[in-house]
């Protein structure tokens, strides 16, 4: 029972952390904010997430859980092509989440920064799942003599990449748009 | 004569900077540790560079103008696509500078930030030279149908994308030969 009311707590101040984020950008996103607006003073918000980092983390996480409707991370679940391209549309109404991912992903690459750990092992399983949805998709090879396991970064590093064109740049590059266009290099042309 | 002293003296920072990232990282860059290295006081040092970002910014576009080439960043110069993998081949082997550019990049994507506008304006640049290399190899369309245009920001993105990826896991991710699987698929093929 506590631990449920305590389960109850933590999701509140999640959801919290992404209204937060999503008025303020993630310099706004202090604990103190988060904490205000869930009725805790911010050491009772350290209870639960003892840094900042670690809030940001968890509200990854569950965005990821959330984008892959639910099921576990390792699952190629419900993922084909045209999904993700769905999912940059949506991206690409939500600046403040990308915002967040973008700038933690920059951060988490300094040493001994606390988000490593997990955007280096949130990688490995997107890597893998790429190349699941890939070889749903095409088999053994794409169009271009390609292995799944070879397009598998590259897709990844495409969406990663094309969200910081945008956030700098959101009336010049139309983020959708261009991942459309990357799933018609993958497909061998305008087929 | 007062000023080709300055010039030469900002130089010599900047290479003292390039030489503090490559053994000490992103973080132990600090403006401390380079003054030390050209035998300034840090008071001396923020006489040429205000702040830790400004002195990075200029380390990066010292990077862009040696690899154009001593080129201008406007001029498609002297790039095509396979020295575009020649330089990606060099940044791995190069992680201090990668890694600046990733963390300094993230950090770019928040509110009010100093290097936002350093971004912005070399993407602008950037998406501009990789159509204009792009044209140069395939004329106005590519194998996939693609314009220049359109597949610019993809091959910005991958780069970009690659690093973080790579920097996460160097032992798991081989930069180059993503690089290279990228080009065969803007080739269409294994040609």
């Amino acid at each position: 029972m506590a631990r449920a009311r305590s389960e109850a707590r933590r999701a509140e101040i999640l959801q919290a952390a992404v209204e937060v984020i999503a008025e303020r950008g993630y310099r706004g996103a202090s604990l103190g904010a988060v904490a205000e607006r869930v009725g805790l003073t911010q050491q009772g918000l350290l209870h639960y997430f003892p840094t900042k980092e670690a809030l940001l983390v968890a509200v990854l996480e569950e965005r990821d859980r959330w984008d892959t409707g639910g099921g576990s991370h390792t699952s190629a679940g419900p993922w084909r092509l045209d999904l993700l391209a769905s999912l940059v549309d949506y991206n690409a109404m939500r600046p403040g989440i990308v915002q967040t991912f973008s700038a933690l992903l920059g951060e988490s690459v300094t040493e001994g920064h606390p988000a490593r750990e997990f955007f280096t092992e949130r990688y490995e399983q997107v890597r893998a799942e790429m190349a699941a949805v890939l070889r749903a998709e095409f088999g053994d090879r794409l169009p271009s003599g390609l292995t799944p396991e070879a397009a598998a970064p590259l897709l990844t590093a495409v969406m990663d990449g094309l969200q910081y064109q945008w956030l700098l740049a959101p009336e010049t590059v139309d983020m959708p748009a261009a991942f459309r266009a990357f799933l018609t290099l993958l497909h061998g042309g305008q087929a």
